[in-house]
């Protein structure tokens, strides 16, 4: 490793955002470039863990539903989440996961459109996105429900008047590639059809504005950009204006005006809350709701900007010293037109994501052929970046990642 | 309060699961009655989530779904749960909550019985069985969905050839009253009428034998008596018969045959892990795992013979003490009929309940009048059933009840 150049060592002391690294825990030796599949963990989770479990179930068990006010933990982190994602209070609520919240969502969609029936996504959205869609098309049959799917570049043309909803996910998670929410909401809204925005790997990454672009429901992710931990629960976001009208169909208890009535007959709840199911998991909520705290004081205008100044600073390390051909920036437009995440092509890319691991670089490998670098602002400095540029371009010229071990697959990629 | 009695001494000293109660965290100078809404904390649960978040989480960040085979944990927690419910391997998937499998079993059964359109219910079945059965003739219509309810004692006589689905929990949670399974699936099946059995008050406590008894569908808690923590995930069976012909409507990556290939279109997984939707909380699953392993060496019927001879040396306690009146018991049937509680009636029975709590014993209180006391032998003593006996009959002799502190209403009751 050669010496880090002082425009980097500049870099990072002139950031902003550099304190918030102390904030979480990072194993030694390991730069963290996941994108993003799991954020890190931060520090403050596992004493609220502790004392969730040993105090509060511990101690006061059952009572801890009041005294600790677990019952209205769903709602008080989706009021934590809300400004994250531009959202006035009392339209965002956190349970279940994106894909059980997005099936209550197009089925809402579909219930603000009736007379219209195709639910158009893009054919390389996230698969959870599209197999939920397949799903609630399965259950309602096609005259009801009918995916069709089209590339990014031909979603705004095929916007139509039979088009009930439209389901898009921000953030391409192969290549990064950014969604302008706003245009393609009020495109949408102009042939009367309702979007959903699947915010997974834009929540606590990129400044969104819910509210002001008019969106009408959205669901995000509370494990990546969140730090909320492995299968964190995830949020809904619906705007006020379509709240009463609403009865979405995993109507369990927990969204029930009254639930501790225990009537016979399902009332949905006042507002956001209706889109509640069941009893929530307290652990991983509670870890989510610390996790939240370290957002308190951030800007994620200054988050995105740490974003795309890293980004750049990858690019041109790594472009500077590989000749073209192996290794192929997938989507190479601007940085402000992608979202924390650098893919690039190469066709020994699961073998190379393993070496690169081995090498203490935690990369992503997504198939075919992709690798995925995730900027994490919060806990990710630009020596870092510099230091995985680095090791990059070592692993490629060395063609370390044909080593056979490197082939070894696993459960997970 | 009174010396203890020699006999109840004696019980408390030929109790086989005796030592079990050390394997549990609980406050000092209480009871815990509660009937059961929230099992104890397991002193394992507590170094399990510490080495899930710092050691897993925390240092092995993305990699711990490989190192720690945390993508596997929903099966190899149903796969501990199967044989406290009389499963064989491969049935028994833990995810989501009651609520939302049982959306995916509504769904399934009217799969199974495309011809017919009635889901039969009791009409005081636990509420959000039923909303979530409403949910569903919601959203696919009266045509397909139809929910019926009737009292407990008419559900034999009303089993015919136009209902396509019998829902039922088996522990009916406010009197306690219980159902023969084994009975009502095979009568349901005379008539060709798929099962789904809400085993909430029952696994962990109830001996179970859904394959020797042929039972087509079950959901159940982790959180009751299976000592998972507060909104721990739940557990669908499906028995390996009906496996392959379900497509389940809540059809997210996890139940795909192979959720990193990220193909476009849904394949549902081999076997009971098609009923799996989405990333699951590893928190949350890593304390139920824990918790888990509590039952490894303990065998239900002793449990249950526990619980039916601490219900009947309370039902002595109080009856000799109390004359008849203000407080009554409920079910009054044998208790080898009643799930592990017991259920009074009492004109105050929220204030009551309160006093009681205050005294340290806790119950639950249950509208609109209704006291339950639960009994969970493998962490509660019969030298403890005696004292909150003492307690209760004092708090109605006393009339303590009455005081004006105990009438505050709790979001949570």
């Amino acid at each position: 490793m050669t010496g880090i150049p002082e425009y980097v060592l500049d870099l990072d002391q002139r950031d902003p955002l550099a304190a918030k690294r102390r904030e979480f825990v990072l194993p030694k030796n390991t730069i963290y470039l996941d994108g993003n599949s799991l954020g890190a963990l931060p520090r403050n989770v596992v004493a609220r863990l502790d004392a969730v479990a040993s105090r509060q179930w511990g101690e006061d068990l059952i009572q801890s539903w009041n005294k600790h006010d677990w019952i209205d933990l769903p709602k008080r982190v989706g009021e934590k989440i809300a400004p994250i994602i531009g959202a006035a209070s009392e339209q965002v609520i956190c349970c279940d996961s994106i894909s059980v919240n997005l099936f209550k969502l197009l089925c809402s969609g579909l219930e603000l459109n009736p007379a219209r029936s195709v639910v158009l996504s893009q054919k390389d959205n996230f698969p959870t996105d599209l197999y939920i869609a397949e799903g609630v098309q399965n259950l309602l049959g096609e005259s009801r429900c009918q995916l069709e799917v089209c590339a990014a570049d031909q979603l705004e043309s095929r916007l139509d008047e039979d088009i009930a909803v439209l389901l898009l996910t921000q953030v391409n998670f192969r290549t990064g590639e950014l969604h302008d929410i706003q245009a393609l909401t009020n495109a949408a809204h102009e042939k009367g059809i309702v979007v959903i925005w699947d915010l997974a790997h834009s929540a606590g990454v990129l400044p969104l504005e819910l509210d002001a672009w008019g969106v009408d429901f959205a669901v995000g992710c509370g494990y990546k950009y969140l730090n909320g931990g492995p299968g964190a629960p995830a949020f809904v976001y619906v705007a006020r204006k379509h709240q009463e009208k609403l009865r979405q169909p995993l109507s369990g208890w927990m969204g029930h005006k009254q639930p501790f009535e225990f009537s016979p007959q399902y009332q949905p709840a006042q507002g956001v809350e209706r889109f509640l199911s069941s009893t929530p998991s307290i652990l991983a909520l509670a870890a989510l709701d610390a996790a939240l705290d370290v957002y308190q004081d951030v800007d994620i205008k200054q988050v995105r900007a740490k974003s795309i100044a890293m980004a750049e600073l990858f690019i041109s390390l790594v472009s500077d010293k590989l000749s073209a051909g192996s290794l192929t920036l997938v989507a190479s437009m601007p940085s402000a037109q992608r979202g924390s995440q650098l893919s690039y092509s190469h066709p020994h890319a699961y073998a190379m994501a393993q070496a690169l691991i081995e090498l203490g670089v935690i990369v992503d490998f997504r198939r075919p052929d992709i690798l995925r670098f995730g900027f994490t602002p919060l806990y990710t400095s630009f020596v870092e970046v510099w230091r995985a540029a680095q090791i990059l371009v070592e692993a490629v010229e060395s063609r370390l990642f044909l080593d056979s071990r490197f082939q070894q697959q696993h459960k997970v990629t």
